[in-house]
């Protein structure tokens, strides 16, 4: 099973869910989470701007190689929304996601549902906390509950 | 050769046309067969639900991770249809299945071929023993016939 | 907005909704809902079978390209479950419809809500009664609510 | 040339764009913009639910309807981003239109300009006003520049 | 509904469809069925060629314009074979409507029914008369049985 | 049928086939062909770029809404290759409407035959003079030879 | 690279080919070339049938399953048409294979051409021999010529 | 990854980009780039023509298994605009590669910017030189910056 694991790069819950997922023999991708470098991926290998706008676009679109590439190959889609910034690129990755009908795991905490309900209403699975996403692989994967 | 094994969960039948089938390089998956696991796993997951049509759902979508998964990546889906129950999922994953056109094998005894005639009618073959399904998918790989 | 109105041919929800729709600009469209001539429509028009299982088999093939049409023209795909009969092709339809990526709304008693979670599970909403469903188009069409 | 307007709905940008678009034969469509119906319509229809997850659930849902017919019909999907609340549906709404291949005309201020790259990224233009998408939609139609 | 009719050129069989059809509201399209045009089209409009083989390419891959176009807007696709002539193209008019999914009924003679197994097995309907035909169509858009 | 026509623009090939054409029920779409406008549209409508490569991306990004919506309506793309300039956006125009399966057909001089070799094997018809094109698109649809 | 070689069965092509292609990487596969199997094999494995039909039907279907896989996973498919016998299931995959937008080689010899136009130029190569199919296939896989 | 390198053959760079992205685990693709090899193959391998054109045609076709083949199977395809002759079928593989999804690299010198500006603005990175094209695949799968 292949699992891109999109949105927020500031906590740990990639590797929680990698090391949570040992042995089931998931394959993560994500995107670059290196902050400063996906800022400046576009003018670091092509050539620097003086707009910040263009300045930005060169470097999301070169990140978009990335994400295409891990949400198209993808079998569950997972992405998480955590409590600061705007964070539009994730929910813009779920909707390309659900548009192209991948399996979908939202995971958030209780404060954002609201905010996320349309979001959520398009995923399989609504979770907590990266152990409850490796909860769901595994059932998915081999049948077996938690505990 | 994928092979993706849909319906009645309460008999053998998976086992015997895993069995038969061995040898042949055909990879089987199959929904999670564990009744209360299957029923469940949502809420085992992700926290209890008061309403039984809510704690139905968390794991209905859950599943649907599997099912789909499985159904998408198959070259045929075999769906079985036993003599109880209402068995709509069975008929959910034909409809599926063949929406996708993938190549579809219905197995089912006699008394139910009216009530499954839409059904049987998307599908490649109609079979009444999981040993008559062994036999297509060994003649559809090897072009030999039994006996 | 194009609405198909698949399942259960035995009670009136058909007309209570196109009536409760009126003025809508919806077009409606369904299965031969004459029981007798959607069972015999193969023999009667391209000749008489000895045994049912193809007797049904040329009806079946004939009433799916109603069935095809009418699902993959629809934005919105109506499927009703009623209390009698396995419904089977009820089903089917609605994982047809799933898999094409349609807009579902399914129609069934309390009754039926554990047998049909597979199917609510795929569903943008799950009404008990014809009027509900009239509100839906309604409130999707027009944005305005009951009452 | 059909154009769906997604994204915040506290403001006139809609009234603006269609008044300005007025006579180029652009046929509009958006969310339900009224915030009280949109956030109930789903329990208002199908019944109360204890839980706020579950009543934005069915509201959500409802919704999505409607979105869903209207971005899969648009030529053009317009979405602005204004400058409250988290607006996680209208970057939903781009990605899931993006990746069905349609043309995308994000409107938002300078402010969210960095925030909103990869949204941006996958657009055809990025406007501040509504002006500016009123004379984006004319050109392309019309072939006519501003002034 | 849109209904294409290909294959053999040499009989009335599609006049009798279409006046058989008349007020059904069917829209017909077809071949080009005047031979010679047929043939010499393509030579006729970009000039002449020296080798048949050429000339013949010319000419088919005009035609195949308005047969892709037929097929791909239709909703069901009639293919008739006769009694003489290869008719490959008829065969791969078949093969590639059932390709798109589109709904096949397939006519010719009981003597044929061996050598067309697999086109037939790909069809909703198999008919002898060109009236069969008719009578299907009339059953799939009114439910009217003939007699 | 609705025919796009793309490619050079400084001569009157498009005006030669519409006059042509008429009659024939045909609806044609074009690019924007006032030059100027065409390529100051971006900076025109969303503010300056001090940047040639920027000024150019605003202006081929917007114009490609006009371009996609053209060739993904179209029955039949039509790709003139004049004398002058190196026209890539219009060999482009010509993969992307053969990845989407369209009827294409390529208006060309002799001397431009083998450096469109790749382009013409991927279409149905090549012609030298506009009303050559003519004549394809009123054989497609009537049936009828010139002279 | 794989290769599907569809069609006559009569003579040692397929052999022929893939003893030429020895080397290349190329995996091949095949319908059933046993003639009374691939006629039988319905009623073997799903029992016996009065009628010729439907004792063809059975058959053709389940033949469906492999000529489909066949088909769908292959780069190229080579279709050849021998100098005996309808052959229209021949024309049928090639048509299928056209329609999903595979590679079609044609084989046939020169005495068809004219009844082949049609099929002919939905290919990418026409060839008169097996060898000149090996040297189509070794070229296109390494840019070697023969001689 | 899956990589394409499709355009100028006049030059190293497909070198520079294969031995520079040495160690990343990018599979590559190609045209033939044996200019003489790729102009014959046709006639070479099914026999001579007298017309200049159809010689183009039978090797442009051939190309075209490998073409379509290295483009549907790629990931990324990097476009490579040389300074000398039309090099429409690069701008076609572009607009191929455009139409099904692909993410594109464009890479030319600065003086044909204005000219490929529509075909830059459908890419995700638009590199002057084979180094930045090797550090784009480099930041792509690994996340690492040059320098």
């Amino acid at each position: 099973m292949k699992v891109y694991l999109s949105g927020e790069i500031h906590t740990d819950w990639r590797e929680r869910i990698e090391s949570g997922a040992d042995g089931l023999g998931v394959t993560f991708s994500a995107p670059v989470t290196d902050h400063a470098a996906s800022d400046d991926c576009g003018v670091a290998i092509m050539g620097p701007e003086d707009k910040k706008f263009w300045h930005d676009r060169k470097g999301a679109s070169l990140n978009a190689i990335r994400t295409r590439m891990g949400i198209e190959s993808a079998d569950v889609v997972v992405v998480r929304f955590g409590d600061q910034y705007k964070q539009w690129n994730a929910a813009f990755d779920a909707g390309y996601a659900a548009a192209l009908g991948k399996s979908l795991i939202i995971l958030h905490g209780p404060d954002h549902a609201h905010a996320l309900k349309e979001v959520d209403a398009a995923a399989n699975a609504v979770c907590e906390t990266p152990e409850q996403v490796v909860d769901c692989l595994r059932y998915v994967l081999t049948g077996k509950l938690p505990g």
